[in-house]
């Protein structure tokens, strides 16, 4: 007889992993102007190795913590594209679900000459499977 | 034999949408005189153009991000009417529900007078289906 | 026969009701004097006037947006009482849950003697039913 | 034949009841020693008294809103202990679960030194039963 | 006959857990070189004391709050380990679920030539299992 199918995935099903973000943009007198949209410069993920490669494949850059064991935490991965949705797609297709976000932010930074103020925030998902 | 009828919809089912607004006010002396009432000048719309489209229909403007594939996402549609319940309803008419919401603020500029401070903030409420 | 009995309710079942509060409370060098308490100087309440009317009924005050369709929004109603329990315990009673909420705050003013800042905040949270 | 049983309780069932608290730490130039542990100095509670009593007993303080009728609510009670999870625990006990929290922050005074700032919190644990 | 099984678990079974860091970072005109990866120094553990040794055994480091009778409570735990995402699945293997999550941030401080600001937060997650 056949050997019994192997299980559906390799690696462990439960787990939580976090998508985040750090935002900044600079705000001068012309704030009025500012344009109103999110801003995402990069989408950092957090959590054990193999489900991060599990759910973002190709898609996700590694260069920032190499040669890390898949049974580790990094929090140091974060993925080539820089729409939130897609990374929350993408999680929900491997059974993901959210389950919190948090957000911080203030303002870091007022040069001399009062001309400008950086603010920066970080906004963060946390995900869960099984 | 009738062909058999077409899939509920063309488009994907499943998906995130994140609807969100970023507030700012002008607080001086007379803050105590400041109304308390939310202002949200523009109701901005991420995830996959054709989940937006879907939910939003005719009250989506996609000037800022015209063109774009439906299979692609966005963080530049908003939407043409101002209160946020009436995106949370038309959300929930397309069968998504709301996670999560997150807020961050700070006081963004001080004129050398000392007369003006600018509160700029950013409010996101996450939707999922599916 | 009689007629048939009317329809349990005669406006929308589902729908979003956002009720929040901005508050203020000035801190200078007497921080540590200062009340720990949480104030509430006005309940606002957000969504379709006709499912605010249904929750809240006397308790509305509607003067700052009178005269509105039941099937439009509003973000422009308060509350004629200060306990956001209150506020929850009328929308439970509704059918109304919580889905979520947020808060974002900074300081406002700083005078020129230094002596006072004056914090704000808002505070809002998202029901909905159906 | 006997009279039934009285209700299981004599006062409502269903309600919110929020517990919260407002930190506050002085932040100078020894930051970096600054202790990395929660601090609590009074957690409050606010809903309907008569739940407030149910669920806290005699660890409720009640002396900032005395005499207040069972169906009336309040924002100024607070509790005789600091741990947070003991309130929740004793919420869980009384079948309260948990809904959602809410953080606001700023930092409140700077001296004409430089030396210090003082940084305030308020977070709000929002619970419901029913 | 052999003796009835144990019970399955020797310590209280439900209950919260709350799992925070409070992050702090160095900014300046470098900001933009600023590293976009989110900092955890130290996670703290707060909560029942036998829960916390329950969940996350050696892991638990006691030394700021030691000889804690099982039944109290603490908020001066930490962990050994700054991932965490670890400290989830742990939670998550012992049955806890995630509730909620809050996130609070200020400037802390600004040197006399403007180099420098410090910006801490402090962000939360609450567990419960029962």
């Amino acid at each position: 007889s056949p050997p019994p199918p192997p299980p559906l995935s390799p690696g462990p099903r439960s787990g939580y992993i976090t998508v985040g973000y750090r935002g900044s943009s600079t705000i001068g007198r012309d704030c009025q102007a500012d344009a109103k949209f999110r801003r995402v410069a990069r989408i950092t993920v957090c959590g054990k190795t193999a489900l991060a490669k599990e759910v973002f494949g190709e898609t996700l850059n590694e260069s920032r913590d190499p040669d890390r064991p898949p049974e580790r935490y990094t929090s140091r991965y974060y993925l080539k594209f820089n729409f939130l949705e897609q990374a929350f797609d993408l999680l929900a297709e491997a059974g993901f679900h959210m389950l919190a976000c948090s957000s911080t932010g203030t303002c870091a930074y007022a040069s001399d000459q009062g001309e400008d103020k950086i603010w920066t925030s970080y906004t963060e998902y946390v995900f869960s499977r099984g």
